[in-house]
C-alpha cells in the first residue's frame, strides 16, 4: 500500500507527558486491526487481527500486520487487550506471540475462550487476563476501563485508557442494537460518564459511518427466518458466519419451533458452538442436534444445516455444496440461506454459489431478497450518538477504508469536533497526544506482512507482482546449453511454457532467430551468461509481442556444459 | 461452464415445420448476447457481442461465443440482427466477419454507426441494412418486424419473427421509461398487436428479473445531476458508459445552464460522443465542448470533465486519476460522479478507485449515495408487462445468470405462462418450436472461446488452469544436464524460480536430495527424460509441501549433452 503521507518521516522519540498512537492496521483498510499506544517506555496493544486477501494478492492465506515496529521492544508491552473474538481483531495474536508468548491477553470470557482455542491449534497457551463490562485494570501506567458494545458476536468491549498524559476510548467494533438478544446493551451512559470526566482522543468504528440511519435490530431477522421455516417443504441450509452465536440462536429457535433437527457443518462452526454452548452463550434444546449422518434418516421438511460458506469461500460447506462437491447434494425445492452480510471483494465468489445453488434447483433467501442479516457495525445516526456522548476534544476515525474514515471525519466535524482535532492517520501514521491535542508527527513502517503457507514474510510484493504477471500471460522458459569453453550453442534451445496460450510449434518460427543472435553472440566473443540470456529474452519478447500482443514472462536458462 | 443438462446429446436434425433456437451466449451469464434461429435450412442471427472476463478467466481480454456451431454453414446465415449497439450485443461481430465479411448486418441508425466504426478498426467494411421501428423486413423465410424500446443506449430494437412454423418475439436489452428524453418509448402496443396475433415464443431480457418493482425513469436524474453542480465549487469529474448518450446529455445540459466548460476524456468516450452528435442523437450547444489542454485557463469551478473508467477499468481515465497516473490530477474538493451503474464483478475496482480518489481529496458521488444511475434493464414489474401484454404460448428468458433466468421464469409462471411452455435453457441447448410448442431436443457446444492479444481460441481452460496455478503460487523450473550417452547427471541442478516466494538460498537443502535420486536412477539404468522429470518433480514437489505448505508449478528440464 502506498503512503497518503509521503512527507513523513520517522516519528521524533516521544516527549514526556504524551500520549502516542501507532495504528499498524484497520486505517485505510477493513481488517487487521491493530493499535499500539505508547506512555512512558511501555506499550499497550489494542487488537491483532488479520486481513483477508483479495484478488490482488493471489495466492496469499492471511496478511498479518508489520510488527517490525515493536519487535525490538516485545518486552516493553504491557497487555494485547482483545475487543472482541473476530478474526480481523484476533486472528493475527497467534504470530505475535510466536516472537514472545507470555504477553498477557486481556478480553471477555468468550474473546479470551475463542483466542484460546486457535493458539491451541498452534500449540500456544496464552497468559489471559479476563475482564468484564465496568472493571477497571491497571497495566504499567495504561488504567483501562471496559465498556460494554453489541456487536455481531457476543461479549464484545470497548475499552478506555487513562494515562498521566490524558485519556482516550477505543469503541472496537460495536452496533446499538436497542432491544439486543442477550440484554446486553452497548453502554452509551458509560461513554457519556467518561466524556464528562474529559475524553482527549476519542477512536472509533468507521465501517458504516457512510450509510446513513440505524440499524435495524438482531430481532427483527427472527420474523423472516420464521417466515422461510414456515415457506419450506424441503431441506433448510443456513450458512452465516460460524461466530455470529446470537444469529445462530435465532435459527435454532425456528428450528425448534418448527420441528426440524440441526445439523452443523463445517469445522470453524462446530468449533465456535461446542465453546458457546458450553460457556452458555449459545442455549441448544435437547435432542435438537444431530450428526450429518443422521440426516439420511430424516425427511427432507425435517432437516436444517447451519453451515459456513457465506462469503463464498471456495472451500467452505456451502461452496462446495454448489459446486456438487459435497457430501450434501442440494435437491430441487431446498431452500438455502445466506444469513449475513457480503463482505466487499466477496461478491463475486457469493454470486457464483447463488448461480449454482439456483441452477440445481434451490431457492435462495439471501439479504438481497429478505432481511436475514443486519449490520454488525453501526451507521451514521448511532455515529453521531457515540460522538455526541462523548464529546471528544480529538477525533481519529478508525478501522476503515479511506472512504470510510473521511465519511466519519465529517460526521465528527458536524457534531462538534473542531477540525484541528479530527486527524485522518492511516497504517502506520504516529499521531501524538500531548497537552490534550493530537497531531502527526510521522509515518512507521505498515506495510502488508504475507503469510502462505507455513512462512510469514517470504512472500514479497515482488513475488506478488510476478505472480500477477504468470497468472495473467503464463511464462516462456528457453533453455539453452552452451559451451564453457567456447560460449558456442550446443544442440537447439528447449522451450518450455505454461499458460502462454502459445503452442509448441509455434515456436519453430522464432528458434532460428534465437540460435542466429546467439551464434552472432559467440563470433563477437560474448560469453557471459547473463548477457546471453538477455539477448535471449529480448529476441523472444518482440516475437510473442510483434506475433501476438502478449508479454509472457520469459526465463532463459543457460547451462554450461 | 459445465453443462446443467449433462444429458443431452446432438439435437437430431431439423424437422420440417420447426423453427430452432439455439443461444450461442447470454443464457447463464451477463454478455455476449447470441441467438441462432434455423427454418428451412436457413440462418438467422440476432446479436453477437462479447463478455468481458472475470479474475476466473485471468489475462483474458475478451470472451466470444463459440461460432463452431455455425461454422460450416455460414453461407446460409441470412443476417445478423443487432438489437442496439452495446459491446455485449455487437462486440464479437468482427470476430465472426472475419469469417464471412458479407454477412449482412440489420440495425438501427444508431446501432450501424457504432459497428461500423467499430469494424473501421477491423479494416472491415460491412454489408449493412438499416432499419427502424415500424418497419418489416424478410430474410429468406424470416419475416421481420421491429419494435422500438427504451434503454440506456438510444435507438435500440426489440424483433419479432415470422416464419412459417411460428413466431417469436426477441426483446433485446429494454427497460420502458414512461417519460424517456428522446420520447421513444418501448413500443407495449405493438408487443400487444404481435401478441394478438399470436407468439409462439417469447424470448425476454432477464437481467432484472429479481429486482422487484419498477425502473425509475431517466428523467429523475437531472434532478440529483442539477443539484451536485449547484454544490460542486471545484471541478467536477463525471463518469459514465461511453455509449450512454442520454446520461451524457443530461449532464451537458447541467454543465449548460452552470456556466461549465466540458471536456471529453478517453477515447471511446470521444468517438462515441462524435457520432452520437454527428448523427444527431447527442445536442452539444456551440462553446460548451472546450480540448482538454484548454481547461488549464479556465477555472476549477466552469471544468466539466466526462470520461470513462466508472466500472474502474485499469487503463480508463478514472483509474488513472485515482492512482496519480493520469495528467488531470485530482485536488482537494473535485467532485467526483460515478454516473453508472455497478457491474457485479467490478466490485473491488470501483471500491479502490473511490478510496484513491478519496484520499487525494475528491469527494465522490455514486449510485450508493445518490440517484445519479438508473438501470437500463426492466424490473420484475415491467417484465409482468410485457409478459401480460404479449402472452407467449412458450417463454424462454434470456439475458440473465441462473439466479436471473429463474426469477424470470417464475414471473412467467405467475402471468399465467402454462409451466410445460418455460423452458430455461442456458448456452448451447438448442429448443425446438414445433405446432405451437417449444421444447428442449438437444445441446452443441456454447463454451467461452478467449481473445488474448491478437489471437482468439488459443488461450484455453487448460492455459487457464496453469496461470491459475502460477498467479497463486508461481514455479520453481529445475534444469538438469544429463550425458546422453551415460544418462549421468553433468553439473548441478539449476534452479529458478519466479512467484514462489522461496529463496535461491533455501533449495540449498533439496538439490542433494535430487542429485542423490538422479544418480540413484542413473545406476538402475533409468535414462528416459520423462521419467527423469517426474523424478525430479516429486522430489522437489514433496519437499516444498512438507517445508512450506505451498504448492509451486514444478518445471523439471532435463537437457541431453
Amino acid at each position: 500500500m502506498s503512503h497518503p503521507h509521503p512527507e513523513l518521516g520517522p516519528p521524533p522519540p516521544l516527549a514526556k507527558q504524551t500520549l502516542r498512537v501507532v495504528p499498524l492496521g484497520g486505517l485505510g483498510e477493513i481488517g487487521r486491526n491493530m493499535t499500539v499506544f505508547e506512555y512512558g517506555g511501555k506499550l499497550l496493544i489494542v487488537d491483532c487481527g488479520v486481513l483477508f486477501p483479495e484478488e490482488e494478492q493471489p495466492g496469499v492465506d492471511l496478511i498479518l500486520p508489520d510488527f517490525d515496529y515493536i519487535r525490538g521492544r516485545l518486552d516493553d508491552v504491557v497487555a494485547i487487550v482483545l475487543t472482541h473474538g473476530h478474526e480481523d481483531h484476533i486472528g493475527a495474536v497467534p504470530f505475535l506471540l510466536r516472537e514472545r508468548a507470555d504477553i498477557p491477553l486481556v478480553g471477555s470470557r468468550l474473546t479470551l475462550a475463542f483466542i484460546s482455542a486457535k493458539l491451541g491449534e498452534h500449540r500456544i497457551k496464552p497468559e489471559v487476563v479476563q475482564v468484564a463490562e465496568g472493571e477497571r485494570r491497571s497495566f504499567g501506567a495504561f488504567d483501562l476501563e471496559f465498556f460494554s458494545v453489541n456487536h455481531s458476536i457476543p461479549d464484545a468491549l470497548a475499552v478506555g485508557i487513562r494515562t498521566p498524559a490524558g485519556s482516550l476510548l477505543h469503541t472496537g467494533d460495536f452496533k446499538m442494537d436497542q432491544l439486543p438478544l442477550d440484554g446486553r446493551l452497548t453502554d452509551l451512559a458509560g461513554f457519556a460518564r467518561f466524556g464528562a470526566e474529559g475524553v482527549d482522543l476519542l477512536l472509533s468504528d468507521s465501517t458504516n459511518a457512510e450509510v446513513p440511519g440505524f440499524v435495524t435490530s438482531e430481532r427483527d431477522i427472527a420474523g423472516v427466518i420464521d417466515n422461510v421455516f414456515d415457506k419450506a417443504d424441503k431441506r433448510i441450509i443456513l450458512a452465516c458466519f460460524a461466530s455470529h452465536i446470537h444469529r445462530v440462536q435465532q435459527v435454532l429457535d425456528s428450528a425448534e419451533a418448527h420441528g426440524r433437527k440441526v445439523a452443523f457443518v463445517g469445522r470453524s462452526m462446530v468449533r465456535n458452538m461446542n465453546i458457546a454452548r458450553d460457556l452458555g452463550y449459545l442455549t441448544i434444546p435437547a435432542g435438537l442436534l444431530v450428526d450429518v449422518k443422521e440426516l439420511e434418516d430424516l425427511r427432507p421438511e425435517q432437516v436444517l444445516l447451519v453451515c459456513t460458506g457465506s462469503q463464498g469461500e471456495p472451500m467452505a460447506a456451502l461452496s462446495r455444496m454448489a459446486n456438487r462437491d459435497h457430501q450434501i447434494r442440494i435437491e430441487r425445492g431446498d431452500t438455502v440461506v445466506l444469513a449475513s452480510s457480503l463482505i466487499p471483494g466477496n461478491e463475486n465468489a457469493v454470486n457464483r454459489n447463488i448461480n449454482g445453488l439456483t441452477r440445481w434447483g434451490a431457492n435462495v433467501v439471501h439479504k438481497g431478497n429478505a432481511l436475514v442479516h443486519v449490520s454488525g457495525h453501526s451507521s451514521a445516526g448511532e455515529l453521531m450518538y457515540v460522538l455526541n456522548m462523548v464529546k471528544p476534544r480529538n477525533f481519529m476515525p478508525v478501522h476503515g477504508e479511506w472512504r470510510h474514515l473521511r465519511a466519519h471525519a465529517k460526521l465528527a466535524a458536524l457534531t462538534g469536533v473542531p477540525e484541528q482535532g479530527i486527524v485522518i492517520a492511516e497504517d502506520g501514521v504516529v499521531v501524538d497526544l500531548h497537552k490534550g491535542k493530537a497531531r502527526i508527527v510521522g509515518a512507521v513502517p505498515a506495510g502488508y506482512v504475507y503469510v502462505d503457507g507455513t512462512s510469514v514474510g517470504d512472500v514479497t510484493e515482488s513475488a506478488l507482482k510476478d505472480r500477477r504477471i504468470l497468472g495473467d500471460e503464463g511464462f516462456i522458459s528457453v533453455v539453452i546449453a552452451v559451451d564453457s569453453q567456447s560460449g558456442k550453442l550446443v544442440g537447439e534451445p528447449q522451450i518450455h511454457t505454461r499458460g502462454s496460450g502459445i503452442d509448441v510449434e509455434a515456436y519453430d518460427e522464432v528458434i532460428p532467430k534465437i540460435q542466429d543472435s546467439l551464434e552472432k553472440a559467440a563470433a563477437d566473443g560474448i560469453t557471459d551468461p547473463s548477457q546471453l540470456r538477455q539477448l535471449v529474452r529480448r529476441n523472444l519478447g518482440r516475437w510473442v509481442n510483434d506475433t501476438y500482443r502478449r508479454r509472457p514472462m520469459i526465463v532463459p536458462v543457460v547451462v554450461e556444459v
